[in-house]
Formats: C-alpha cells, sequence, structure tokens
C-alpha cells in the first residue's frame, strides 16, 4: 500500500468537501443563522486539512488496485468524519455518533435520519444535509476522477461506479464523467425548475431535488413529501425517483438518437416492469383495504414503489399503516434496487436479471446436462463466467450480512419487522423502513451501537460490499499484493 | 415422457404405502378405537389402485432423467393423496385440503399441523402421522430404489438424495440403500430404546422417535417435547435430531473405521460449529433475560438449536416468547439446515460451506484479477464450476421462492414476521415459526389458499426445488427432450 498517495488524494478530496460547503454558509448568511460561524469553521478547517494531505509528496503512478480501494473506501470515511462537523458545531446534532450516522446516511443517499424535528433545523444545516445526497449520489469520486488526473485509474472508477458494468460507458474516464455529471446538473435543473413551477419554495425545491437525483430520501419537512398537499409535485418527485434509477448512459444514447439501445436494454424493461406491476398490485390492494378512489390510490402506490426501488425513501403517506399484502411488495422492491449505472443503491436489477437467467439456465440443465448454455443480456452479450461468479457472490454475501447484522440488531430487543427492514433499509440505502423506523420515525431510537452498525451498512451497500471488505482483508495492507 | 413406466412405479409405491399403513391399523386395532375401519378401508383402496397401476405394461428400461423426476415429484404427490385418507375418513381432520395438508407435512418430515387438539386423534391416526416422518425421512424412493429394480437408474436417485453430494456414497444403488436403511433403522431402534428407558411410554417412543430420525416434528402431545418434564428426555431428542442431521454416509465411514474421514469433513465441522455457536449465544442471551438458571438455560438453547438448525421443529418451551436476540438466531438457522445426506431439509450446511468459499475468492480475486482459484471442499477435491453454479443458482431460486411466497401469504393481513417466518418453515422443512405459526399454535389460522401454497413450499423445500420446478417446465413433457 502506497500510503502516500492515498493521503495526497484524500486530501484533494477535502479540499473538494470544503468548497463543496460554501453554498451552504452563504445560505446560512443569506438567512442569517446560528449555523453560519460554524459552516465557516467547518470550511477553514477542511480546507487546512485537505490542503496539508495534499502537499505529501508522492508519484501520481503509484495508484494501483490496492490505493484505488483504499481511496474509494475512505474517500467516503473520511467525507463523512468532516461532513459531520457541521452538525455538531451548529449544535443541531449535538452526539458526534449521531451526526455521523446523519452524515454517512447523506453521502450514502440513504436518507436515514435521526432528527425527530427536521423543520427546527437552521437552513444551512437543512441543506448541507440534502446536499450531501446531491454530492454521494453521483459519487464526489467521479468528479475527481474527472478533474484530477493525480487520481487516475480505471480501477477506481470502477469500483467506484454503481453496478457491475462500467464498460457500458465511453471508455476515456474524462469523457465518461463529463457525460454523468451533464446529465446530473441537467435533471437537477429541470427538476429544481417543475417543482418551484408547483409552487414549492426555490430553496425546498433544491433540497428535495438533491434528494430525488441522488436517489437520497431526506427531506425539509417531518412528514417528507407528504407536507406538500399537490399531486402535481407528488407525481414530478415520483417521476424523476425513476427516472434517476435509469442507467445514466442510457440517456447518453437518447441524446446521440441510439433509440435502439434503450429500447433493447433487457435491465430498463425489467425495472420498469417491477414498477408497473408493483404499483398496480399495491394500488389494488389498497383501493380493497384503505382507499376510497383508485386514482388515488394507484398515485400513492406508483410514488411509494418509485421511491422503494431507486432506494430514495420518500413517503407521501405513511405507508406503514398500509396492508400486510402492499408492505410485502415493498419490502420486496428493498431488495431489488434501481438499474447499473444510476445513482440507486441494492443489489440492482441487472443482477436480478442475471439471476433469474441462472435459474432457468439451470432448470434447463436438468434436461440437458451436457449443454454449454451462455448467458446474455442483451441481445448478443454473453456475460463471462468471471462476472456471474461475481454476481452470485454479491448475492451471497448481501444475504450473508443481511442476516447476520439482523441477529446484530436484534439485541435491541425491538420487534422483528423492525429489525429486519431497518438493515434492509440502510444495507439497501433506502432509508426508512417499517415499525420502528416508519416513515414517520427515525432511527434515533435506537443505541450507539446500532448506529456505528447502521453506518457501517449504509457505507457497505454503497461501496457494493466487495470494495470495503477488501480493505480489511489483512493481506491488502502487506506490499506483496 | 414415458407415462407408462412413471404411471406403473407410482402404483409400486401406492402398493408399499398400502404396508406401510397396516401398523397403524393394527395399533388402531389394540387400542380398539373409531380408526380401525377407516384404515382398513383405505389399505385395501391404496393398495388396489396401486396394483392396477402396477399392472400398466411398462419397458422397465424406459425410465431417463424426466421420468425419473417424474416419479420422483409424482411420488410424493401420490402418497400424500392416499396417505391424507384416514384423516378424513376417521373424522380427525375433516377437511381434505387439511388433511393433504397434514400428510405432505409428514412425508415432507416438515412437522407443521393444523390439529389444535392433537391428543383428542384416535392411536392410530396419531401413529399415523408420525410414521409419515419416518418414511418421509429417509425417503421412501431410496427403498423404492433399494427394493425394486424396475425403478432402477443413478438419476433418480441423484434427484431425490437429499444434497448435492450422492457422489459420496458408494456407486452402487442397491448397497447405497441397504447402508442408508440399516443406519436409519439403528438410530430409530437405538433412540427408542433410550426414551423408553426414560419412562416414556413405548407408543410415544416410537412417535417421537419417527419425528426425531426423520427430522420432522409432529408430536403427540399439544406442548410437544414440553409436555415431558424429564431433562433426560429433552437431552436424547436434543442429541439424536443433531445426529439424524449428519451425513449418513459418514456413519458408514466411522462403521469402517475411517476416522479420518468424519474428522476432516468440513461440512461436519461447520455443521457442529454452527450448533455450538447458537447454543452458547442463545443460553447466554436466555439467561440475561428470562432464565435463572445457566444450565437449564443451555439446556433448552441446545434443544432449540439442534431442532431448528435439522429442520425437526420440536420444541420443550415456548421459543416464541424468548428475546429478540434469541429467536433472530434460530431465524437465521432455519436458512441453514442439516448436512447433505441427512434426512434434514433446508437449503443445507454444505451449499452455506461452498458460498462462504465463494465470497472469501471473490475477496481474493479483487487482489489477484488474473488469478485461478479453484474452491475445494474437504481437502483435495475442487469442486467444478458446474456444481458452483448449481448451487448459487439453488440459492438465488430459494430466495427467489421464498420472498414471493411471503409476498403472497401476507394477503392474509398477518403480521410480517408471522408472514416470514410461514413461509421460512415449510419451505425448509421446519414446521412451526414465530407469532401467528408460534410453537404452541397451529397453522389452522391459515385460509385454504395458504395452505395450499405452504404444501406446495413444502414439496418443493423437501425435492430441492429444481426437481420438481422442471417438471412443469413445459418443454419437458415433449418427446424431444
Amino acid at each position: 500500500m502506497n500510503y502516500r498517495i492515498v493521503g495526497k488524494t484524500l486530501g484533494i478530496i477535502l479540499i473538494i468537501e470544503a468548497l463543496l460547503m460554501i453554498p451552504s454558509f452563504l445560505i446560512s448568511i443569506y438567512y442569517n443563522q446560528v449555523d453560519k460561524y460554524p459552516f465557516l469553521f467547518c470550511i477553514l478547517l477542511t480546507g487546512a486539512v485537505g490542503f496539508i494531505m495534499y502537499k505529501i509528496k508522492a508519484d501520481k503512478k503509484a495508484i494501483k488496485i490496492k490505493e484505488g480501494l483504499a481511496i474509494a473506501s475512505f474517500g467516503w470515511i473520511v467525507l463523512s468524519i468532516f461532513g459531520a462537523l457541521p452538525f455538531v458545531l451548529s449544535d443541531s446534532i449535538p452526539s458526534y455518533v449521531d451526526a455521523l450516522f446523519e452524515t454517512i446516511s447523506g453521502f450514502t443517499t440513504t436518507g436515514a435520519t435521526l432528527v425527530n424535528n427536521v423543520e427546527a433545523m437552521p437552513k444551512g444545516i437543512l441543506f448541507w444535509r440534502s446536499f450531501t445526497h446531491w454530492i454521494g449520489g453521483m459519487g464526489i469520486l467521479v468528479f475527481t476522477v474527472a478533474f484530477l488526473p493525480v487520481v487516475g485509474g480505471f480501477q477506481m472508477f470502477k469500483a467506484e461506479s454503481p453496478g457491475p458494468t462500467a464498460d457500458r460507458f465511453v471508455p476515456r474516464i474524462k469523457d465518461t464523467a463529463k457525460i454523468l455529471y451533464i446529465t446530473y446538473i441537467t435533471m437537477t435543473l429541470v427538476q429544481i425548475g417543475l417543482l418551484v413551477l408547483g409552487g414549492m419554495s426555490l430553496f425546498e425545491s433544491a433540497a428535495h431535488t438533491f434528494g430525488t437525483v441522488g436517489t437520497g430520501g431526506l427531506s425539509t419537512r417531518n412528514a417528507s413529501i407528504g407536507a406538500y398537499n399537490s399531486i402535481y409535485i407528488h407525481m414530478v418527485i415520483g417521476i424523476f425517483m425513476t427516472l434517476s434509477g435509469i442507467n445514466f448512459s442510457l440517456y447518453y444514447a437518447l441524446f446521440k438518437r441510439r433509440w435502439r439501445d434503450v429500447i433493447k436494454d433487457q435491465e430498463l424493461i425489467l425495472y420498469l416492469g417491477i414498477i408497473l406491476a408493483s404499483t398496480i398490485l399495491i394500488a389494488l390492494n389498497l383501493k380493497a383495504n384503505l382507499y376510497e378512489n383508485f386514482g388515488l390510490a394507484l398515485k400513492d402506490a406508483f410514488f411509494q414503489v418509485s421511491s422503494i426501488i431507486t432506494t430514495t425513501g420518500y413517503a407521501t403517506t405513511d405507508f406503514d399503516l398500509w396492508p400486510a399484502f402492499s408492505k410485502a411488495v415493498l419490502f420486496l422492491l428493498m431488495f431489488v434496487g434501481g438499474c447499473a449505472g444510476s445513482t440507486a443503491g441494492g443489489i440492482k436489477t441487472i443482477r436480478i436479471l442475471v439471476l433469474l437467467k441462472l435459474i432457468k439456465r439451470e432448470v434447463q440443465k436438468i434436461f440437458h446436462p451436457r449443454a454449454i448454455i451462455p448467458i446474455r443480456v442483451g441481445g448478443e452479450k454473453v456475460v463471462s463466467n468471471e462476472t456471474i461468479t461475481g454476481i452470485t457472490s454479491f448475492f451471497a454475501l448481501y444475504f450473508f450480512i443481511f442476516i447476520v447484522s439482523t441477529v446484530l440488531v436484534s439485541l435491541e430487543g425491538i420487534d422483528f419487522e423492525s429489525s429486519i427492514t431497518s438493515v434492509a433499509a440502510t444495507l439497501g440505502n433506502i432509508g426508512p423502513g417499517f415499525g420502528f423506523i416508519g416513515p414517520t420515525r427515525t432511527f434515533s431510537g435506537f443505541s450507539a451501537w446500532s448506529k456505528i452498525l447502521f453506518s457501517i451498512l449504509m457505507l457497505l451497500g454503497r461501496l457494493e460490499l466487495f470494495t470495503m471488505i477488501a480493505l480489511f482483508v489483512p493481506k491488502s495492507w502487506r506490499n506483496e499484493i
């Protein structure tokens, strides 16, 4: 491990973070609130630490696989360590462990919160809290890759970019990053515009847009999106959540008028199919048990399906009170996640697709024991055996971590539904779950130990498990690898 | 598909079933109870139908893969269809759907029950109910293979024998079957003897032994094993459950004094390790929250761990009242299951072992992207890629069925914990779960639709998913395969 280059790169990340805190600082000045000095202090401190680390003498070419992994994993941790300071210093979240949880929840675009009364927080803090989603959504490291050749190396991009299909993008890192952030910024601006048109204030439009396009889910309102009694706003956010869960390279393909690439994308078809089917099933169940009006049932069903499958976590209503069947469908969606190459977390639709194809192949093999049946995704492309083992191992590890964590959380003595969905909601970067952590409640009732566990799960989920775990394999610290 | 040979073989299975009903008939005569005429009628009917089917003219050599699969799957179904009749005709379980559920639960060694007051049932019926476990435990088809060369073919044995390691056994089907049933009968006789020594009546000793060595779990008492206030009895059953979850070929190895094969068996080590660790964790948790005496906590913890991991389902106490952590550990064990080649159901320890090794390899691959790292189980044996995909696909399909079924069961409107554990308990062939189907309760509260779903899940679990699903792939009915 070349510690120097890792430290130097983390320094750059901190300098960027200090710059990214400036908008929040300006907002706190504009509203003249208590959080302006804390932000000023944090910007100077973060910038200074970053600058000192940046001054480390290191060889740019020293970044190999393990340095890339270290930067990707420690990048998020370092970002969160400094990003948590404004919460503590402004007394918005006095406990540092709590502030760290909230910040990790922001950067990993989870959207789980410990704050019981969000509306009492100062504006700068509220903006920062939502802005962490926006930063995290795209992965600050993609920006780092794009702007700073010092970090370089395709390995890191591969470790960072969500999903197993980095190869779908154009090969040159810089160009890829450019396309991604242009798409991202365009989506952001369009959504802010649409929300402002719907009567939401510019501040809240921006905050909720950050939470939408980053598939985060933190809101500036206690009742989340339910605070806005407007079908238009619910639909705008609902649709933009779905859009944010789609592979961003498909927008590039659309832009280049490569329609066939979009229409024939099997992951997209499965993703939209799951959304459509789940929405109809839940809407019917809601109409039968809870709603008078089928249209409203359909609207809330779509919003919630879109929110959970994209791992955003916004709510227009307390879905914890929905009938068991609707909740079970939502629970199922917690394990799907958005498309690869989107800002969504979770297992990802492409992995579900490959698994379904594997199951199908296994059934075929019973009858043709000696046949070699390749797995294809999207027409001709054959998925290599290596990718398949990667996906199945991911799946195995995901459930392994899921089950062990559920056992650990159960030490809190809360009910089964709450333990199990709290782990699903953090590991899958979703945010709220059922019961104890339902959409009208927060994670504040947990002990510090569980909050630390959840923080780790959020990071694990965001880094797609293996990236982070590999770091803690002792061998990776030795030089021979 | 050669329907003739399938029909003929199913006829043989029915004749055997008629013979296997005779002990229950004799018991009902001995106790002079209402169920003697129903048994007489069922024996004659089952035997007659079996005889007619046996008379179908068919070529013994016509059994190929798909015929083997059909016999394996339909064998269980036909057995259950006729095995349910005594319950209905004796008016013990008046509804045929209910009786079918109870019988499938018996033959698949699940041990889920619909009967709220077991102790009111006539003796012959009680004996038959437990005896179905004993028949199912070893797999009546292994007997069929051994006794009747007409069924022949290694394919069927492979489809039937629990677990992926049929090749561990001696190659000749007949010899294998002999070894298996000698082991099975010896264990049965030893356990009956030990229970009788502990003061249990011969009748109840036999019934509970059938439920133990078959890893079934149906009891003749409403309070299950908790009805016996004897640490000795709890320990005998607890230990024999653990013994029944071990690969039977290891007993043969012991008998042949091949100690090394036993000591170096990685699956056995993992299996016993999980039992030991879970027992200690639960005992500590019980001592901290519920028990005065650590020894008693240890005893009940061991019994319940042994019962759940082997998918038996007996209980000495209402573990649904245990603290959340203990329940979470038990929930985790529901997804482990016993060793391959035992009578236990579930995912099986060997699959968990291979999955853990796959995860480990994936982490190693991050650092050595081009390395080819073989997966080994038990010293030198390299697990083929085909077996690995088989195992991962099994795992994927298991969770797929698990999640979809949970969604379907949630239509009952029961709580989350009950929906999820009812599916885990039937698909894993365990029996009781938590909440609505806790150890002091039964499946009687579910609608007929859910009972049918659970019946299918029990069959799917017992036949290791693919065997049965393959049958319902339309192509398999066509002759070209």
